[in-house]
């Protein structure tokens, strides 16, 4: 297979589909819509996970697990969750199948059917409640601050490798209160923590937002969301934190006993990222070339690549790469030493840039004589000598710079591309031909929102949190406005 | 909710069931046969995944993921898969719900119908072996060495939480190898892996055997099993690793080109371990008065509760804990102190000795005085009266003693518990009166297994890897036999 990748100017989204493929990121299954994460795409996943759960612990939530199929009769009790959810969704009706009667092959056995009909979860807030309900008796029981990790099922029409599969892995945080403001505040730390996972650890700057009325999760009071942009101008929702209020502790009887010794619903929060996240962050910082990894989800920190001719110069680097690699381990970096000899040095440069191991050295008979080393710098494609000496501070220095500039450079390139526009012919032309969010006046009414999607394929992705009052006109209808809204195109 | 259980000897099986419901391990879920892992059951089945992982991936593994629903045909592809297997199995047969006509529920839209039915992965095999196709050409391309985590469905008519549930978690390893030697040497290793952890974490002494033809895996060429017993005498088959053969690369026809240029069919193997290793951790240490836990898998491995009649003696204390906390934690021991004033003393002792906590300091104004601590140990129920100078390597000590401690009795228990019979009688009466593992000739007929289970519902754990050649006869026919193999009634 050619590593060569069709250009991002050409094909964006051919671009994506070839890298993620190519790269060893994910592939199709033979499963309609479902993919096959690879161990290089997994592995980036387990650094997302770790961080996560790490920040989710530390900000006092608890993992546990609930079952994967849900009784149909369980979302018809939440209104809103129902429309939202309960229709795209994999349908389980039987529990056996059995030998055909010529023998041939395996069928349903229609004596083995379900008398309520079974959903995989595209979501768990309903069995969850279900299960708060026996949990929840007082105010001494909350908060509740549970997450699980999990496997969903929508079934999509239109995938595409991570960004929108039919089946993704994701956390789902479910948390009960017992008060409004406290569910607020939750669901607004949530966010915060989302917003500091992106930034800090994808190196993806994003817009914190809330969504409007009719971009809310089913069943949400208030959504508040996490927006990036990718490289081609369109938009991507990378995290949501939704404000439940007590719909499902109504829908799931869900009350507690107040230190008056009152009866009150309690209060709730839902909030979830998924293996979309693996989508974001190849499309924020990729290349022509390859991935481009962060050096902190990197599986792969440090390639080290020998150049030699004979055997002897082979074992001499050997000798010399050891003792580097035992001091770079110590100092907490994952280093790769590649010394196969099945492959040629050429291939295995382009195979790691391709695959976006942030720093890669090469090693020959002269770097041994001079003691030196060449290293080579996947973000900015720039080479360098180096001397051997001290070389682990200077890698552990260089992945922080690293990192540090794919942020600036993400976030500079995103900030040029937030555009005011006061008229709906402004607001167009940048759709077309600029791309990015566009902050514009907007009535606040659904059917406005409606309309300038239908016309533009424009959505607004939020009402940034920071958004200044400020006296405006719709872009459409002329009707007063007090804040501009971000529109966009989008994942 | 009382927290006091059923004694062990008045009905085990009765105090399992409600000791992994008051101890906050699990509970059942609206979804029949399905669970929910409470946080605290969570928390030490996280602490399994997480050594299990790390010992895969120093054993060179990486982990995917791979689709939860698989076409029904794959599953014929390989035929004593199939019988095994997608049988009793979750069916689905529908990708949409739509409102009733009446508006008043919701319905599956029979006009969503699958073309081909899918399967809640039972197990993955045949999705996996499907990828591996297109993963392997070259003997470069081997060993193939991938673990996966993931939930499956079995649709089991008699369910009890984390013994036997219609939805589990687990790991699932599938390895593809050039050579049949490699395919055993790694099926055996995995299997080395279990029974490591099985007895330097969970403390529990397992049997490294193989199983007879009709105990395999449906699919293997052997199955290599870790057999522990548990405190009623019952055996509990802890996991399992296959050498399968080349019956899946035959069956979803994954060939590679040998290092001389030839095509061959690929070795498999696959191995895993579930969730139900939490109800064999339950069952292999815990007493009348809860669970009992070992150190290495604890979430909680010290708990200090503060004695305290005053506001100004619980500050005290509280000063006094704080440094001792920061002591233990940086010595790498995980401790809770818990000095809520909404529970009493006596209830909280109560509490973490139902959850197995190791370890428990009381201390209380007496205390700060003759700077000394209440040491109450949770498996011997002792107590005494420590200095808190150099406290926390005390506990540290302490903690390991426990761990080796626990392994120490469970092993006795369990050696107690092999009883050698040449005779049908003594091995029924065995069987009856004392229970455990009986080693007993058998003929190696599956005629002859079969007529035994049938009249004692005994069945042949293992024959254990270091079984010793002896001449004898079998129990129930006469026949001729070389080796002694081990029966018990099992879970």
């Amino acid at each position: 297979m050619s590593k060569k990748l069709t250009k991002r100017e050409d094909d964006y989204s051919k671009w994506y589909n070839e890298l993620v493929i190519k790269a060893d990121l994910a592939e199709n299954s033979g499963v309609r819509g479902m993919m096959v994460i690879k161990p290089y795409g997994y592995a980036i996943w387990e650094k997302m996970q770790a961080e996560l759960d790490k920040m989710f612990k530390e900000t006092g939530h608890e993992n546990a697990y609930f079952p994967l199929l849900i009784p149909k009769s369980y979302f018809s009790k939440e209104a809103s969750h129902v429309d939202g959810f309960a229709k795209e969704c994999a349908v389980v009706t039987h529990y056996r199948l059995k030998t055909s009667e010529d023998g041939k092959e395996i069928v349903v056995d229609e004596t083995a059917k379900l008398e309520e009909e079974l959903i995989v979860r595209p979501t768990s807030e309903t069995i969850i409640w279900d299960s708060y309900r026996k949990w929840i008796q007082s105010y001494r029981d909350l908060p509740l601050l549970i997450n699980q990790w999990a496997n969903v099922v929508r079934w999509e029409m239109r995938t595409r490798l991570f960004l929108r599969t039919a089946e993704f892995l994701w956390q789902e945080g479910h948390t009960a209160h017992a008060t409004k403001q406290e569910a607020i505040v939750e669901a607004k730390k949530m966010q915060g923590v989302y917003a500091d996972f992106a930034e800090n650890f994808m190196a993806m700057p994003v817009i914190k937002g809330y969504k409007s009325e009719s971009e809310r999760f089913a069943g949400a009071l208030d959504t508040y969301t996490i927006e990036a942009l990718m490289q081609d101008g369109k938009a991507l929702q990378a995290g949501t934190s939704h404000f439940l209020g007590q719909n499902f502790a109504k829908a799931f009887d869900v009350k507690f006993t107040t230190k008056e010794g009152k009866q009150e619903y309690v209060w709730a929060t839902s909030w979830g990222v998924s293996t979309r996240l693996m989508g974001a962050l190849v499309m924020t910082h990729s290349d022509d070339y390859g991935l481009v990894l962060p050096p902190k989800l990197a599986p792969i920190q440090l390639v080290i690549v020998p150049i030699h001719r004979s055997e002897e110069q082979l074992e001499e680097i050997n000798a010399k790469v050891e003792i580097m690699v035992v001091a770079l381990r110590k100092r907490g970096i994952s280093v790769k030493y590649d010394n196969r000899t099945t492959h040629k040095p050429g291939w295995k440069f382009a195979e790691y840039e391709l695959k976006g191991v942030p720093l890669r050295i090469a090693i020959g008979p002269r770097d041994i004589e001079n003691n030196t080393v060449e290293l080579a710098r996947r973000d900015l494609l720039t080479k360098e000598i180096i001397s051997q000496d001290g070389i682990e501070d200077k890698i552990a220095t260089l992945l922080d710079e690293i990192q540090e500039s794919l942020y600036t450079k993400a976030l500079n390139y995103r900030n040029s591309l937030i555009t005011k526009v006061d008229s709906f012919e402004a607001f167009k032309d940048v759709l077309e031909n600029k791309g990015g969010f566009v902050s514009a006046h907007w009535d606040g009414t659904a059917e406005t929102e409606e309309k300038i999607k239908n016309q533009t394929k424009a959505t607004i992705r939020c009402i940034a949190l920071d958004a200044v009052e400020e006296e405006g006109t719709c872009i459409l209808t002329g009707k007063k406005s007090s804040k501009r809204v971000l529109f966009a195109k989008a994942y």
